[in-house]
């Protein structure tokens, strides 16, 4: 799958995924309006307008990004009809050829683990039809559990050429609480790298890097300059861009000598676009020409950093 | 939230936790036509016939147990319709009186936190209506990026009165991989603890323990002991007891001297007895009357342990 990835990407030229967490502040009136309409005053009209919200957005971005990335948080957030919404928007997304990272950052122990690899990136025999449940492309991941929380994933990208990122460097102020804690002066993120690349080993693509990919904050450039050198296998899936703080002088580290090696994420930057001042000239009912605008300027951003 | 546990737990003599997390091969037959029969060969058939295994076992187990804990990996291995499966579950749950722990390990910096957090453990205001989308009164929480990933939902812990068991010496083989490095001479899963113990010191109740508690596993005794003497405030979701092969003798570490301080999981030992030689007599038809024997001899293995 990261073959696919970086295929995309190339094809795009513009290492970029779209980060669909919506919000219930994002959404236009209009949307909420039209929702409202259908389903009252419900979870469920919130959860369609969530889903009309990307719709609208990937409708107006798909011809120039390679991948998104909903996180599943601001679904789960409206309980089950949120939820839905999230399957919805993956399905939508993959109708528009866009490859779907599914931001779910979990973590159990080994028989646990397996059950989320089957219903995220895996599939279930039910009667005569193999049911993929959610069918996403790549789910991020959490390490802290250790190797066997992590088998059941990589066996999964094994036999369905599906990725994982891996939490590595998280964007956030405090990541460092855990991940930079020195142990025989190795800070635990980089521990972490080295598990990483282990449990990858089997899975490298013919373009030298592999599916089992790393999550390293754009807003820790250092560390992520250090890691690609240390790497050079591992794919960065590179958050914090944007409204998190980082620039796109940060990331040129992050990447190898042909400008590859991570995808950028950006999610409030681009899809509640129409907020900024920058963009506001669009207006709510333009809010996906806002998105649109805003990848256009991430794109001629990043090509500063990533040539 | 901690004090409604602790007092349960005393109500019922039982410092008992029955996992509900129920897998396809675990149903029996006759539950399995009942939902093919309203939902063909589809996802949704088997997410009912998870619901109406669980609803069984809660039916002849709740007036043994304080709490259960449902892992939700099971139901997103169903996609939409299993996590529809697990709201349905909790909810029966809290109609029959019991105490729910929605394991869900989730963790993610600040907004996103938040909105787990909302979807979870809080409510959202939908017209004059406030909604408690999944409702669960505990979750558990993975810690891996630090404090801004914990507030949101120590912040609902207060408004909500409700509780968290952060992950700190889970229960599997590689768990140490990471979590028993050594930092200056004390383990990452010790400076975890010290972590949890800050975040939870303004949410201790009466009972002397904090809403914000830890899971640590039982196949880890030393360490439970030891964790059970440095935080006195600090109450345990101990994982592990039974399929993953700790027995009783080694849980009388994780409690004080007054037999409190913990709740031990059980989920196959339980849910799946009647596939337990010891409780096959009960039959596939009788599985639930098999779940409360295992109950019941829990119950009193357990005594030996606590006092």
């Amino acid at each position: 799958m990261i073959d696919k990835l970086i295929e995309k990407i190339d094809e795009k030229k513009a290492p970029i995924v779209v980060g669909l967490d919506p919000q219930i502040s994002m959404i236009p009136d209009h949307i909420r309006k039209e929702s409202e309409e259908k389903f009252g005053s419900t979870l469920e009209a919130l959860a369609e307008s969530f889903f009309l919200f990307n719709k609208e957005i990937v409708n107006k971005t798909c011809d120039l990004i390679p991948a998104v990335k909903p996180q599943i948080a601001m679904y789960e957030a409206l309980g089950v009809p949120g939820v839905a919404a999230y399957k919805r928007t993956i399905d939508y997304c993959h109708d528009k050829g866009l490859v779907v990272i599914g931001d779910i950052k979990r973590g159990d122990i080994g028989s646990t683990a397996g059950q989320y690899a089957v219903g995220h990136i895996g599939s279930i025999q039910v009667g005569n039809e193999e049911i993929k449940p959610f069918d996403t492309d790549f789910v991020t991941i959490n390490p802290y559990m250790g190797s066997d929380a992590i088998k059941p994933f990589t066996d999964i990208c094994k036999t369905h050429d599906r990725g994982i990122f891996v939490l590595c460097k998280t964007s956030n102020p405090s990541s460092g609480e855990l991940q930079d804690m020195n142990i025989e002066g190795i800070p635990v993120y980089e521990h972490v790298a080295r598990l990483i690349e282990k449990w990858g080993e089997e899975l490298i693509g013919s373009c030298g890097y592999s599916d089992v990919a790393a999550v390293v904050g754009a807003t820790y450039p250092e560390m992520g300059e250090e890691l690609r050198a240390k790497f050079p296998h591992m794919f960065f899936l590179i958050p914090g861009y944007g409204a998190q703080g980082a620039g796109a002088r940060e990331l040129a580290g992050f990447f190898d000598k042909n400008g590859r090696g991570g995808i950028v994420n950006s999610s409030r930057g681009i899809i509640a676009a129409y907020k900024n001042e920058k963009y506001a000239s669009y207006g709510a009912k333009n809010f996906a020409e806002a998105s649109r605008a805003a990848v256009l300027d991430m794109k001629k951003d990043l090509e500063q950093a990533v040539g």
